[in-house]
């Protein structure tokens, strides 16, 4: 082996979900809206001048922040943009969990967390979920490094209320914990109030899926000024300027569209109800959802065969390859008629004899 | 202080570059291009389908990446892209530069290469350049963990022929030696070539200056495609999705128009020697330039004094507070009819008996 591979920062290769590209599928995989992003964000590219993007972006993303600050009614400096919600939980892991002790995280999460630490050569300790897959405050009391809750649960899709986040932060005035709430616009309820009380919290959320900008990148963080200035401070060693002109431009497009994004929000969750229903009727076990998508397992079919029956016919759903819900498939909430589709499928695939059935 | 205050991630707080915002301000201060983007990106940005903003971006960036492959004549696995060569380059120092040896770069270069390494705590040690701010290979020679050149060199302008490269590559096989080409295209001549060769370079360009592009945050790195594999790698761990669907699209849009681009960088060129004519008639000393700035010195005005005048006249230009180069300024080329302005605010403040002389 040639000497300078030997200094190459060894990381394993992270596959994310896969992206298929065919004309007339049905993508219910990586957790997008199914519907576009608001009319003003086709306005607000319409009106872009290129002519200013041979300017650098302002490094502030003015714009953008106090499109956040206002709607949520936070001061700006108690925001942080970044290129996603993985940008923004990367730079949180590498600003706040500077220490021995290991981070804490639910051992059934989002896939990153444990990627992230390794990356950073973080510490960390995973708490087990119960069986119903419920998270235990009490794995969140031992001495800690710092704690990351997602809330909602990916990819259980199940919640937790804010006072169960608020007793961690009871037991854990000694860490950062942050509450990674990307999927919280589909009803559940988010810390965000407990920022003003705890000064160790940080709540991430992110355009990719409520406000239907996958494409754009965008994430923030909102926490006490202390904490968002360090994340700055990390942030601008690192690249001064991560938000693009446009992403700054059609980001506060996005959050300025109230109206939108709420009706938006509340179709997929009637569908999300609609779906759930239809699928407990052929005999699915399927997670209580404050997401855009379910978590569901069949006793008679494996989620393996199933995947794999539904990719067959273009129908993109998402399966684990993972011990403990490597017999679950997560299932995007998409429009009516994409579910339809869906239910139809499975619908068939019931009747037909040459379905293979377990054990 | 509180306990969770003491794990966070200490960086000196780096501050870019101001960025005004007057209207009828010349911006000669970020080494910005003064023409707009390519008419290939307007029309990309006006074909580009908001609808599809709900979806996550392509994580190969294909589009972008054929469009590098092809003007380039390298195969796409040689090719990584991020968010602007700030990205780029923090990625490769994160992913190449994990070793105890120290790193080596230029006392006097671009100002993030020793946040960078402070940010990720990687050991480096600077190399003197000569009083006339030439680089010395022979300081490259010792053993490292890793070389980073900036050719040409930021602040002042001065590029190394690639012979130059080559010797250092000679001497260093067992560490990869990063180029950093943010200003190649006004002049100077690329390592590229020498890819095929040594296994250990890693070529860094951006979109940011030769392609009008800073506000869409594009940069690039070309390498063996081992290389390439373990930054993918290391940025697959961080965040799968870092460039957005607008992005790819522009900036594809702005590599495929060879003319446009060509035609730009002979302007800002010409500009430049005209530029440089006119101040060394007013006694200025111009460093050897083969970027889109000059780096400039005068014997009887103090930089900062003639910084501050530019200012009052909203003429913004680049002063640096830093041992060694704090009695120089860096101006951007910026339009002809721009630079006539800054020439004719110099005549006239030369000629202005109140002018602070120096001494």
């Amino acid at each position: 082996m040639k000497e300078w591979k030997k200094n190459i920062r060894m990381v394993e290769p992270y596959v994310a979900g896969e992206q298929p590209q065919f004309e007339h599928m049905i993508k219910l995989n990586t957790n997008e809206n199914p519907f576009p992003p608001s009319p003003l964000v086709t306005e607000a590219l319409k009106n872009m001048n290129t002519e200013k993007l041979r300017l650098y972006p302002d490094t502030t993303s003015d714009i953008l922040v106090s499109a956040l600050a206002e709607y949520y009614n936070v001061k700006k400096n108690q925001i942080f943009v970044g290129v996603g919600s993985d940008d923004v939980l990367a730079m949180a892991f590498l600003t706040f969990f500077h220490s021995d002790k290991p981070v804490l995280f639910a051992d059934i999460t989002y896939s990153f967390y444990d990627v992230w630490a390794n990356l950073y050569r973080i510490p960390y300790k995973t708490v087990a979920v119960g069986e119903d897959f419920k998270l235990h405050k009490e794995g969140y009391y031992e001495e800690n490094g710092g704690i990351v809750i997602a809330n909602p649960n990916a990819p259980t899709s199940l919640c937790v209320g804010r006072d169960f986040i608020e007793d961690i932060l009871i037991h854990n005035k000694d860490s950062v914990v942050i509450v990674d709430e990307a999927y919280i616009d589909f009803g559940a309820e988010t810390a965000l109030p407990l920022i003003e009380k705890y000064d160790n919290l940080l709540v991430v959320q992110t355009f990719s899926k409520s406000r239907s900008l996958a494409g754009m990148r965008i994430g923030y963080a909102m926490g006490n000024e202390e904490l968002i200035e360090a994340l700055m401070n990390v942030k601008n060693a690192y690249n001064s300027y991560t938000m693009s002109t446009a992403a700054i431009l059609l980001g506060a497009a996005a959050v300025k569209d109230v109206a939108y994004f709420k009706n938006n929000i509340k179709r997929i969750m009637d569908t999300r109800e609609y779906v759930r229903a239809e699928l407990e009727q052929m005999g699915f076990k399927v997670l209580d959802s404050k997401t855009n998508f379910l978590f569901i397992h069949h006793e008679k079919i494996k989620a393996k065969e199933l995947f794999e029956a539904l990719r067959g016919e273009n129908i993109f759903v998402r399966y684990f390859n993972k011990p403990v819900i490597d017999d679950y498939l997560r299932v995007t909430i998409g429009t009516k008629e994409q579910m339809q589709v869906f239910l139809g499928f499975l619908t068939a695939y019931f009747q037909n004899p040459f379905v293979a059935k377990k054990g």
